[in-house]
């Protein structure tokens, strides 16, 4: 089986704001194979810088695009997606953006080759990593922003709880904005709004930069109101104050890791910077590929694996293979209040069971489709011409 | 002083090869303010991926693009600089490639406020960070692919001898690829061309990957050739093999660092990958305020400051502003065979002077001026469409 096509597909909802919701648009890659097979994948990234990552012209050997990279390949077993990501990689090697583009199309590709051995892509994992091949439930968490106000948030928990979750995550707007008591005020509010028996996390968005004495005067005002976790309270790479606020040993876990665009950051966010929970976008640390290296990472250290998921259930679907087999991480990040683009994106979405709980899907690939309408009805054309050459245009739907 | 616009300029060769030469093409950065002052700057990166984070359209809060962040701002004084570095980073938050996109426009802004105040940049430099405002003259090393053999090396070590060079860094090519008497062989040619009083470098071009046990077993055979450094014979992220490398004590210090994308990437190979040299190209890492703080970082841990520059002379003096005030930093990469483009780009290079050495020039702002000639013989002009909106098309050269 080859490669014989990587087309790239810019979503977006006809208004976008700066609110700190990653639904507003994405990027779809769609691979396809002289088997009549296809794959897609969804990358969290900037659509159009990572448009230019699939279609930049060669600059040198170690600036050589995606799509080049990957055209005419074998893909005939596991391990040629293995391959092929090493192969991207080193091609790229001077293009810092290669992870965040990459993703989608790493997860395109194990999507095609789980299709062809008629596995669902965890399965696959299993076999080739050797971990067990059960696949565990998990426990979604509802991924919130917070309120404009305490009000705002006590009524947008309240209504989660309605909706039937157990848990759920408030993040980003004003926390970290206005001041310590206005910060309690909204942990208060998303606690008693969820109720004494939920699991409530709370995302502080990169709000204190590189200060581990607030972030840790935080976690210790935080901690009445018993939080899974602390996310983010530092900038991502601020990994030498996260090792300085794991030495105060804060009541609070810290939870941290969703701006690791490569594997390195990762490992040392949990190495040095002493996380307890790690939390791996797919979507941007390089694909299906690294984030179960990632996995097994946390697995060898004793931390938590997370994903972190703020675009569509094909993303979600993605996330959810590189974990489902470890009955430990039992937690979900789970989009629960995204645009329509990034709701309405797959015919299929991981719904919540009876049982409070998602679970990955037993069918061969991703076990997700796209809908095509949707994708019809958002898609923005794209051309970039460099010189007399037309080196991206939109690719046909059909 | 307003900043009223930022244009991205793509230049290339007519034909661009697979050879590790990053002088085929290039990306200028023009900073202009309605005070009539204008600035330039050079990206090390791919053009196209970075000229994408000059203009896409905003995906959220922590996607926007570095022309939104930068238009219409003021810049009065040299903190602007440091300030509009921090907005850009935090509004580009999201973008991976945000970093080596910058880097360009960082630079100008530096040329434009030092232009302003009558100062070169290192004085300007000096006085904002208290170091000593003396330029130091450097020891300029020419920096060179090895040839395709040893005998090939040889001659163009004998070359760079005649030239007057003293020292020679040799890189890339065959290294690493056919074997530990093939690498011998490259190494003792270029020693052989140079003769034994020069100073030669090895560049391993990330040959071995995360071996540390063959990158310790070359640096043991390479000793005999008394090499300054060997530069890169592990992966950018493989900070842990470094880290295991520098536990074996190699007889040859090792260096490594010009895949830095960010500031976190220098610290983490600085202080866990424990290299002696850390190499930091201006053009990656977020430009000049960037590079200052890795300066100052080498400063407080004991290792080497060296640039990382293989581009042209604009790149070459905003490298040496970095570092031109510590005088214990004593070598500058000094591009010695790359493309006309990078050889004409600016009309006053840095040469080097009768007594063998390069200084940084004393003139207000980098002291370069670009040549617009050049300019236009080798711009590629780059048009990008999304839905209906022309987000990017080619500025004017007047």
């Amino acid at each position: 089986m080859k490669i014989i096509a990587i087309d790239a597909f810019y979503l977006r909802m006809p208004d976008i704001t700066d609110a700190a919701d990653g639904t507003q648009d994405t990027l779809l890659i769609r691979v396809r194979t002289d088997a009549g097979l296809e794959g897609w994948g969804e990358c969290d990234a900037s659509p159009l810088v990572s448009i230019a990552v699939y279609c930049c012209p060669m600059s040198h050997g170690n600036i050589i695009n995606i799509r080049e990279s990957l055209l005419g390949e074998t893909l005939a077993h596991p391990d040629d997606v293995l391959r092929l990501h090493e192969k991207v990689m080193r091609n790229g090697l001077d293009i810092q953006h290669i992870q965040h583009a990459y993703s989608g199309a790493d997860i395109a590709l194990w999507d095609i080759i789980a299709q062809k051995v008629g596995k669902p892509v965890y399965r696959l994992l299993a076999e080739m990593f050797g971990t067990s091949d059960t696949a565990h439930a998990k426990i979604p968490y509802a991924s919130v922003l917070f309120g404009d106000t305490p009000e705002d948030t006590y009524r947008i928990a309240v209504r989660l709880r309605e909706q039937g979750y157990r848990a759920a995550k408030f993040g980003w707007g004003p926390m970290g904005k206005f001041g310590e008591a206005n910060d309690i005020a909204l942990v208060r509010a998303a606690r008693e709004g969820m109720g004494d028996a939920a699991q409530v996390m709370l995302d502080a968005g990169v709000a204190w930069g590189h200060d581990d004495a607030t972030a840790y005067a935080r976690a210790e005002a935080f901690s009445q109101f018993n939080p899974t976790w602390l996310e983010e309270p530092l900038a991502p790479d601020a990994i030498a104050a996260y090792g300085a606020l794991a030495q105060r040993k804060p009541p609070v876990p810290i939870a941290a890791g969703e701006g690791s665009s490569t594997y390195r950051m990762a490992e040392d966010l949990v190495v040095h910077g002493g996380v307890q929970f790690v939390q791996i976008d797919v979507g941007r640390i390089g694909g299906i590929t690294t984030a179960f290296r990632v996995r097994q990472l946390a697995e060898q250290r004793g931390v938590q694996y997370v994903n972190h998921t703020f675009k569509s259930h094909l993303s979600l679907a993605a996330s959810l293979h590189v974990f489902a087999t470890n009955a430990d991480f039992k937690l979900l990040e789970y989009p629960a209040a995204g645009s329509a683009l990034s709701q309405q994106l797959t015919t299929e979405p991981l719904r919540v069971a009876s049982d409070g709980r998602v679970r990955v899907k037993d069918a061969p690939g991703l076990g997700v489709r796209v809908n095509l309408e949707t994708l019809r009805r958002y898609v923005v054309p794209v051309r970039i011409q460099v010189g007399e050459e037309t080196v991206f245009e939109q690719a046909s739907l059909v």
